[in-house]
């Protein structure tokens, strides 16, 4: 028999376990950076922008000049030249002087404020009749207002997102040092196991969990290392382990975790981890047959080859330690439903029921625990509490929705 | 002046202009096809499982020999075996006969349940004394459970997600038909851009938008294609279009897009169209300068050079126009929120106000339109409606949130 923990309490200990395994960084260029944790502070090397930015096209002016003019009394400056673009304007102006400027261009120093081009009459006299008062600092961009030369401006453990990254384009880092990604070894074994693309025998069956786990993995942002289909051999598995506890960060073995006869998960990850196991099964349903081992600080998990089972296993206790080593903060999508129809019994252990979702209905679908299938029709998955007989049609609920992009 | 229309009018414009766009199948190895779309519905070639599986370690029976059976009077059945896994059980079963089957093995006909190990007894006398009546189907999937020869089980168009690759994979599809990614080309203009690894002299500017319009494309699972820099020269800017034309299924240039003496961008999309632009100009802010041109069925888009805006427009026009070509069907992520502070003004334009949502407070970050590095400190945004005098604290909202991963 196994000895099992709560939900509760595997999430409690494989927290505690490995939450404060760290991964080193590494360098990434800005254009490969989108979903990464940025491992260092982003400190602006200069004032930002270096100079005062028109934000129209039109006449860069001192505001003062401009006070009380209107349509039928404008002010009329005389023009001195017009800025170009990406150049700086080396000319000097004075009081009752105007310079057109295109959006995005220098505004000269000492003016103080810029008038839309609409605003201004030129009757090619020399002049432009400015026909509307300016505030200070109107359609301006100061020096600085982006950003002051040492100042922190981005903190460390930001993930990159596109938001992001056009602020590090504009300080200049066309590379940052990042966290490194997180490597999952998937190891599946079986001697039914056959390859995806063989038709099973009687008796076999398809290695689905490696490309479920490694999917699922790779959904989170981290790296996926599949080590293929192991046979029901002791050394052989025993040898994948270890090649995967030197490659990886976290190793999941997929079948092999009950206590049958060829079951030698548990015992290869005791093994590797030469301490006793920190758990050896869930009491949820499906996904009991879980084991949980610590090798020198990474996790080494089995999990049941059920599909269904791996699967659910994988998003309820992997996914959170695996984004947790990424940095990345994310929590499950929830939502509020009520239920169609009842979930009879349960079995002394917490249930997943995958679910579909309309508006506010969740509608449990009903399955046995290896059919993957089921997974298509889901939108999320619920968790019926192992100390209720069951839940009732009316119910409320909380849904657990599936990542629904990459 | 440009000829304007509102937020709701462009997108009506983009939709019923290009939303017919088609992008070609190609077919994808299935440990890639995350975060594609299907272009085949997938139907099963053969009957999932092909044999009664069992889902514990048990003996395989006859379910009537154990009606009745107790701890107390255990039923007595003649061992005839063992099911191997991934192997076909070859003798034959009778009633008042078990098979002992470990999980996921085949359980042999006429079996019709499996009872679970633990409530079997083996006083090695050649029987095994059953101390639970078992209900016919018990711990068995039987064959077709998952699905039937010729049965469609997951649709065309539906997004690969980790929770279909399981599917996928069990049906033995290692290849799979997906809609091609779109390529959307980026052009950055403008005399004053300098590559991001330059210090901008004065009067310079880094080219932000190449980066963040590209993560921007890349985060909604589409592909970007750089052209990097392009001078405020007519025919410069004139081949670069024609060749992201060429190259791609949308085109995006920022900058130029004003009506000053060196904004081309309008004239040359109008060219390459050989027809009217279907706009030029939105009325939001920030984002007004911004064009929308139809070439033979492509869309090419003028932002605005400002960074902000640029980013602001790809969000709220051009992304939802990717995830139509895609074929994924994707909603903003929206909360109700109600506003910590008033905003002031408007412009007799919508305006695009980011905001920080701390639980369902809104605060907005007040800032003029180039600064991108607000963005950093944003969540998302909202839109403060064109009819409205500005907004007062305590103003219910709704925020747009950014997309947080990739």
């Amino acid at each position: 028999m196994l000895d099992v923990v709560t939900r509760t309490e595997a999430e409690k200990i494989i927290e505690e376990n490995f939450g404060r395994y760290t991964l080193p960084a590494e360098t990434a260029e800005l254009s490969a950076a989108a979903g990464r944790v940025l491992m260092q502070d982003i400190v602006s090397r200069e004032d930002l922008p270096a100079f005062n930015r028109s934000t129209v096209d039109g006449y860069a002016l001192i505001a003062a000049d401009t006070f009380g003019c209107s349509e039928s009394i404008p002010a009329m400056l005389s023009f001195a030249g017009a800025v170009e673009m990406g150049k700086h304007f080396c000319g000097e102006i004075k009081s009752g002087q105007c310079v057109y400027v295109p959006t995005g261009g220098e505004v000269p120093e000492p003016c103080d404020a810029v008038v839309m081009i609409e605003y201004a009459q030129n009757y090619n006299d020399g002049l432009r009749y400015i026909e509307k008062a300016a505030a200070p600092g109107e359609n301006i961009i100061f020096k600085c207002d982006e950003a002051v030369i040492g100042q922190t401006i981005v903190k460390e453990g930001t993930l990159i997102t596109s938001k992001i990254t056009g602020t590090l384009a504009a300080l200049g880092y066309d590379r940052v040092k990042v966290r490194h990604r997180p490597v999952v070894g998937v190891i599946s074994t079986g001697d039914e196991l056959v390859k995806i693309t063989e038709v099973p025998a009687p008796g076999q069956i398809r290695d689905v969990n490696s490309f479920s786990l490694s999917a699922a993995i790779e959904e989170c942002g981290a790296l996926s290392r599949s080590y293929g289909i192991i046979k029901d051999d002791f050394k052989a598995l025993e040898t994948a382990v270890a090649a995967a506890c030197d490659e990886c960060d976290i190793v999941i073995v997929s079948g092999g975790s009950s206590v049958g006869e060829k079951d030698f998960t548990a015992e290869i990850l005791q093994k590797k981890a030469g301490s006793p196991l920190l758990f050896h099964g869930v009491s949820l349903k499906p996904g009991k047959p879980t084991i949980c081992a610590d090798a020198s600080g990474k996790a080494l998990f089995g999990l049941p080859g059920h599909p269904l089972a791996a699967f659910f296993i994988c998003e309820i206790l992997i996914k959170p330690l695996i984004l947790k080593l990424s940095g990345i903060q994310k929590n499950p999508v929830v939502r509020d439903a009520v239920l169609s129809s009842a979930i009879p019994s349960n079995h002394g252990r917490e249930e997943i029921v995958p679910v579909k979702l309309n508006g506010g209905i969740a509608e449990p679908i009903f399955t046995k625990s290896s059919l993957i299938t089921v997974l298509a029709k889901a939108d999320g998955y619920i968790f019926v509490p192992r100390d209720k007989e069951g839940m009732s049609a009316g119910d409320k609920t909380e849904v657990y929705l599936f990542a629904e992009e990459k």
